[in-house]
């Protein structure tokens, strides 16, 4: 894709974008961004986040390396939204992603729509050369595809790899992507973590005298678990333990490529997750540790997940954060670090956590907002958070809206076990009030996630 | 207390502890070693293991230097038996102290037998001088206080914080001892960590050039919750969260005084909790993090507990080790490493742990009793566990006894949320087998825990 057919899909944009394209030659160059997206890792399912068998050396050592996040969040309890919301930096209502299926499926004709500007998009106007290697799961047909979206290079699969005819026969096989052109039907998935990270790597050593930003989604640990020989039968934890171990050595190995290239202290390197774990998988699906609930939930279990910062010699080692922040603040984030203006013209839901980076104590955002579907379920602001509407996750039990929102202090309580809305009725109206003030910004578009091929 | 008199009351024991009594003089001289002790923080407390608001960078370092265990377990589920176990390596059925009122009452009449013969008792023979600071909780008629049970110094409280006038008029004032003596009938407990460090930093100046034993019991973070001006209001996650910061901070300070006196190499140390969380107060109690129930189960949440060992040089630093361990294995693991020989005639429920303090994979335990007060209510054996009776802790629901007892994979299922006994048979009877050996073991002995002064 070149830079005249980028800047007509990015609308609004334009200017800022080639304002600042000379900051990726300059000499005191524009970091490298990485960030790698686990597939339904649970808040609880590392070893430096406490899971007691699965064992995360990598990680773990990342995080020794870096700076562990405990309260950092998702923009979607699942794992369309949710990745929409991280490389747009905007929540998904904005542009829906919401409603109807929930996730994009194999007969799914809508995506992630071209009027909404990637990273990826955005970085090209600071000369970033853009790859992701793994899960796509913004939309299948062309004009969606990561190609279309500012990504110069692709290799994966276009939604999530339970998405299989042994699953649900009218599925499709899975099909494998390189770039545009599907280059396998039925990858076997066992060898998807070791290929992700070959590619990842090769990637890296491509592009180590220039500026690049990769995006590495995996499609583990959500089912079906599948790891590789070197892997399977090794975890204490069983199956889901040995995927999470093996996604953990190919996190070391990214880092060990970064650092083997000479760049790693140019490079910022998150780790995350797309949302909660998946517990009705039972022993398959993870676990959110202290947390209540997981995916598909708007409790913390749903999108609250483990996040890791590493850039060495700008983010200090060992470092804990408990600030607030979400995946939606990495667009900003880039942005600033790159010099690149947003996008005009609409509503950034992401904030800039630089500061947080830096050693800050308190970054900008203090109100995370949580939705499910098309509706926000709960918001948080500060230590409070307030459930207006709750609801099992995966079950058919109608959701329950609370005349009185239930709220919890999350920094003394995080499980969300003792609701205090009688305690503190000037808190519940203080986050009523962030929900009208929310809503006013929102400004309803056609759902994504309605349209299917076959109908 | 002189050596006679020890072993007049040590009964069974005598020459082996003679033999070895030159062990501590010796040029390889034994290792100190420090147990300290938290009373009522879960499993999940600690930032190392996974807590998003309470900060213990101390205790994350210590096990950044040292070995965190992931599946380590107390002697029981409450209070009094479980630190009886700790001190004598065996468990309380097997001297009275289950049944009656669970733990000692300041009406209680009753205590650890002098039969039996605790950690610091047996240390005499080589050599040791040994301190409790802190709680002691084993009777408080005269003949069962520290100084009759091996202990040299005693500067604590005899039993729970919480007995005292202020929340139940019928105690008395908590009495605060120097040795044998009452020195302060009413203490400032805000005061308590910050006196108990003192006197554990003291005892180490005092003791630094010969082999000593400190067992730091700390009152905290058991309710009520009380930490000094410089800790209060600090926390996140509010008093429990200063709480447990001030804990840190004094096992800080004990870490920096035994580097201060040059005798970090020459110390084991080994920090743990004497049980799971006490849910019932809420805020003002802790978490176990991802396991359930706490304090008073038989679930993983109120007898698996955080445990940090750590002695420079000899334990590897930053290593997790998930193999089974409990308090009772201390004993034992204390005696190897000073060539203490155990007690004859007496069963011991401990085991040697010093093949994974040096690094071994898998230890000499292959199985966990849990008892409820006097009952076996599960049995783990390698990953499972066997749910005879159940009982939801602190409350009047009656038990429920399994006619075929529920199973857990621990390793795969670490919340017990799936019980799979109906798959596996096998598992289930050798585990009902293992009950019947175990049981064969236990000799009936009175109850320590029913006498009470006032009757």
């Amino acid at each position: 894709m070149t830079i005249s057919k980028l800047i007509g899909t990015v609308g609004l944009w334009g200017l800022g974008l080639c304002a600042t394209a000379q900051i990726g030659t300059s000499v005191n160059r524009a970091p490298n961004v990485v960030v790698i997206l686990a597939d339904d890792l649970g808040y609880g399912d590392l070893s430096c986040y406490g899971h007691p068998t699965i064992r995360t050396p990598h990680l773990d050592q990342m995080a020794a390396e870096g700076m562990r996040f405990t309260q950092f969040y998702v923009g979607a309890n699942v794992c369309t939204p949710s990745r929409a919301a991280l490389l747009t930096g905007r929540l998904p209502i904005r542009y829906g992603l919401t409603g109807g299926t929930g996730v994009f499926f194999p007969n799914s004709a809508g995506g992630l729509p071209t009027s909404e500007t990637t990273l990826a998009a955005a970085l090209k106007g600071a000369g970033y050369q853009s790859a992701i290697i793994g899960k796509w799961h913004l939309g299948h047909l062309p004009q969606f595809m990561p190609l279309n979206h500012g990504f110069d290079y692709y290799f994966g699969v276009p939604y999530s790899n339970d998405m299989i005819p042994q699953v649900n026969k009218r599925n499709p096989p899975l099909p494998l992507y390189r770039n545009n052109e599907i280059i396998e039907t039925a990858p076997n998935q066992d060898e998807l973590t070791k290929r992700y990270t070959d590619e990842a790597v090769a990637f890296i050593e491509r592009n180590k005298n220039k500026p690049f930003f990769l995006y590495y989604a995996s499609n583990f640990p959500h089912v079906p678990l599948h790891a590789s020989a070197k892997f399977k039968g090794k975890s204490e934890r069983g199956l889901y333990g040995d995927v999470v171990a093996e996604l953990d050595w190919s996190v070391g190995q990214i880092l060990e490529a970064l650092k083997v290239a000479g760049i790693d202290e140019n490079t910022l390197v998150i780790f995350t997750s797309d949302n909660g774990p998946w517990l009705l998988k039972k022993k398959e699906g993870g676990s959110a540790g202290l947390l209540f609930e997981g995916k598909g939930s708007a409790y913390e279990g749903g999108m609250r997940v483990p996040m890791l910062a590493w850039w060495p010699g700008t983010i200090k080692a060992n470092t804990i954060n408990t600030a607030l922040a979400t995946t939606m603040d990495i667009f900003p984030t880039v942005a600033k670090l790159t010099d690149t203006k947003l996008p005009k013209g609409r509503v950034y839901d992401g904030v800039d956590m630089l500061p947080l980076l830096q050693g800050a104590a308190d970054g900008n955002r203090d109100v995370v907002i949580y939705y499910h579907r098309s509706e926000v379920y709960a918001i948080r602001k500060g230590p409070w958070k307030a459930h207006f509407t709750t609801k099992p996750s995966y079950s058919r039990e109608p959701a329950k809206t609370h005349p009185v929102p239930l709220l919890y202090n999350l920094l003394e309580d995080p499980s969300e076990k003792y609701n205090v809305n009688e305690q503190y009725p000037d808190i519940v109206a203080d986050l009523n009030e962030e929900l009208e003030k929310h809503r006013a910004t929102v400004v309803q578009v056609p759902s994504q996630l309605e349209a299917k091929i076959d109908k």
